[in-house]
């Protein structure tokens, strides 16, 4: 409500052109702070408040990617590349390609000529890729310097760079000799030289490399940065750990959804997106799932006659080809966390299995006690007998297909993570179902 | 295979007390790489390897928890004392959590006295908050002085802080009046005063404020460090970057495993933990589920009567039932990721229940469309228009049920993620069964 309030009164004010006024409101404000309040503005509202701001690049590169499209075709083209000219260059490039290829043309031309070769550099990226989020603005130094010199080097690149903690020392072609950091250069003596102090084992990573890779690279070393080289070796990049930080929780987030057979291939907020992409987003594997179940309708025809004869079987059915599911999704999950942060390895398959077997065998040993029991409530001891069988059986399969399915797409080069609870629970619900009635149509077949 | 060798290579060297090969050998690995080494070597070569390491504090820090303990076991108390006093600040209080009573007390008297404090202040703070992942080395700063000074000052305390990037300014209370960064000081003018650069609204968390939300408001500001304050309002510590990274990547996986119903309190790896634990981690989740599945049952026993005299029924139950389920654990996922990273909060519940209304809407009638084809070809219009029912109402429950129960959950301030895949399907299951049985009951007892 005070939020809201907020809001009112800010519109208010800018629709008064009272600027000053709507500035000292958000005066103590951090920059995603002004872009989440512009975010909820009217688009009018939020042009005026935008080119007021001091720092309106900032501000801007931190507002969602519609806002940003919806802004940029009510602002004028100067004002619009003074504004992205501003910008980082990671962010510069994320907003360009956002524009449709007349929006381009119509920005081009009022950039300046460093800024337009820039945008070329980068936007030729592949999505997903270091190249696609890593940021031309980087520090660099040459090795023969002293650390007087270096720092002072370092001041007047700073405007230029996204940080000047993390310095990279390079050769006439380009190519990462070493890295040193402020803090080393502020430690250091007067005269010592940069050559001697930098680490010269530099860790990078290429334009091409996966995005996830990179980030975890980062977490992994905490690095500030990451240097980018390209094919030839020449570092072409940077990517910096807040970047890593929003690529590691858009993967978790995309591991997340797939893991219940949501599509995750675009970024979509359930909040703003328009109903048909959601539906598009959950469709198709709802659908594809129709036909996995059909898998378990096709086995109870098979076994119809048995069931018809002793209809008491259909009163276990959901429980027993519940709980393989259930075991399965619980496999599936593990495996696939455990392969997305690098805990396991592709190689590990036979040991996992190995493990996954034991612990299979006390799940389905406990499951099995508690579902023989209902079955001495509700049938008799042979009925007992035979959900013990199944249950034993059908959770130990259960948690092999859900432990294997994602090594075998990873395998088969697709990821993992699309081994999703409902398509393993879809395969075991399938699995059970013939296990479960296979094993009452032997042991019961006397007893009818 | 080469991995393999090396390690081998290694532990030869190691255990013929051949240590400057050794140390050769892993001359240009990063501390986390010798790490990873140390925790694959046998605990004898380890620990003679650790003990010769330059920078065998850092290296201890990034072992794996049982590998630490392990290692200290096995090392005097005065030289575990001198590496346990060169960790930082928070891994130090990490390992010491982690010995028992006995082993704590052995250590205490062989550490210093700041060193002892120290522990004592971090290890007071409950798992899972701020106070238990900050460290207490930070710069600081007294506002009066100027930027030569404050480098200087930087200069003297970077031995004993995290990072001299960022410094807090404190008042004689420890009170914060401002932040400022080593880029500020470096490119202010040199007389330039500390009160006159710093940012004086500082954003902080308190020791008691839940991890994740550390890390969510270190992501949301690109923040280096995060200052932490007691209930006074005095600086006690700070969270770094690299350690809200590792955060955001645990409650990722904790959520990740919640999602399929494994407990997720405690970490455990998949390659390593006891069978036991493992099975623990399961198989509260899989009884509970157990009797989820029997309201199915109950269902199904409801409607015996009807399913022995169209046994056609029983081939479209996983079908319908699954359908469902599937719907259901999307929107469940949807909602738990959004609410997790902040995209939706608890108040846009009702907004997104009309908007979960209509993607709904859409699924159940693609779905529906596709069953009645399936029921025309196995039945007869009759079943054709059940079962297109039928998977419209269930469809339409699983999304309702999905995608309100992280709310519920919420409201009664548990943890959303426990919403799990398999408790949505089990209750969209439940509902499932009585939906098509009811419906089928009543358009179909005409027909037979």
């Amino acid at each position: 409500m005070a939020q809201n309030n907020f809001l009112l009164l800010l519109d208010d004010a800018l629709k008064h052109q009272r600027i000053d006024q709507a500035l000292k409101a958000i005066e103590s404000f951090k920059a995603v702070d002004i872009a989440d309040i512009l975010n909820q503005l009217p688009l009018d509202s939020g042009r005026e408040l935008l080119l007021h701001l001091p720092e309106r690049a900032y501000v801007f590169s931190y507002l969602e990617p519609e806002k940003q499209v919806q802004l940029a075709k009510t602002i004028s083209w100067s004002e619009l590349a003074k504004i992205i000219g501003e910008m980082s260059s990671d962010k510069r490039a994320d907003i360009f390609k956002q524009l449709d290829t007349e929006q381009q043309n119509a920005l081009l031309p009022a950039l300046a000529q460093a800024e337009r070769e820039d945008i070329r550099q980068l936007s030729q990226h592949a999505e997903g890729t270091a190249g696609a989020i890593m940021s031309s603005e980087y520090a660099t130094l040459t090795a023969e310097l002293n650390t007087t010199q270096a720092i002072q080097m370092l001041r007047l690149e700073a405007p230029d760079t996204e940080t000047i903690y993390i310095a990279y020392v390079l050769d006439s072609d380009r190519k990462l000799l070493g890295v040193i950091s402020l803090k080393q250069l502020i430690l250091a003596p007067e005269n010592a030289l940069v050559q001697d102090l930098m680490i010269k084992d530099v860790i990078f990573c290429r334009v091409d490399t996966d995005q996830d890779e990179v980030a975890k690279k980062i977490a992994r070393y905490d690095f500030l940065a990451l240097p980018i080289v390209d094919d030839s070796g020449k570092m072409v990049g940077i990517v910096t750990y807040d970047d890593a930080m929003d690529v590691a929780s858009e993967e978790a987030t995309e591991d997340f959804l797939k893991s219940s057979a949501v599509d995750a291939s675009s970024k979509l907020s359930i909040k703003t997106a328009p109903i048909l992409q959601l539906y598009k987003k959950r469709v198709f594997w709802l659908v594809i799932l129709v036909f996995g179940s059909l898998l378990s309708s096709i086995g109870i025809a098979h076994f119809e006659d048995i069931i018809s004869r002793n209809i008491v079987l259909v009163f276990f059915l959901p429980l027993l080809v519940g709980s393989g599911g259930n075991a399965g999704a619980q496999s599936a999950t593990l495996m696939v966390r455990a392969l997305a942060t690098g805990d396991v390895e592709a190689k590990d398959w036979l040991y996992l299995l190995f493990r996954e077997l034991l612990v299979a065998l006390c799940l389905g040993g406990t499951m099995a006690l508690a579902v023989s029991i209902l079955g001495l409530y509700r049938g008799d001891e042979m009925v007992a007998l035979v959900l013990a069988l199944s249950m034993t059986g059908i959770v130990l399969l259960g948690c092999i297909i859900g432990m294997s399915l994602p090594f075998i797409l990873n395998l088969l080069k697709l990821d993992p993570a699309s081994a999703s609870a409902p398509l393993v629970t879809s395969i075991c619900d399938a699995t059970g179902v013939l296990v479960y009635l296979y094993i009452a149509s032997q042991l019961l077949s006397f007893s009818v």
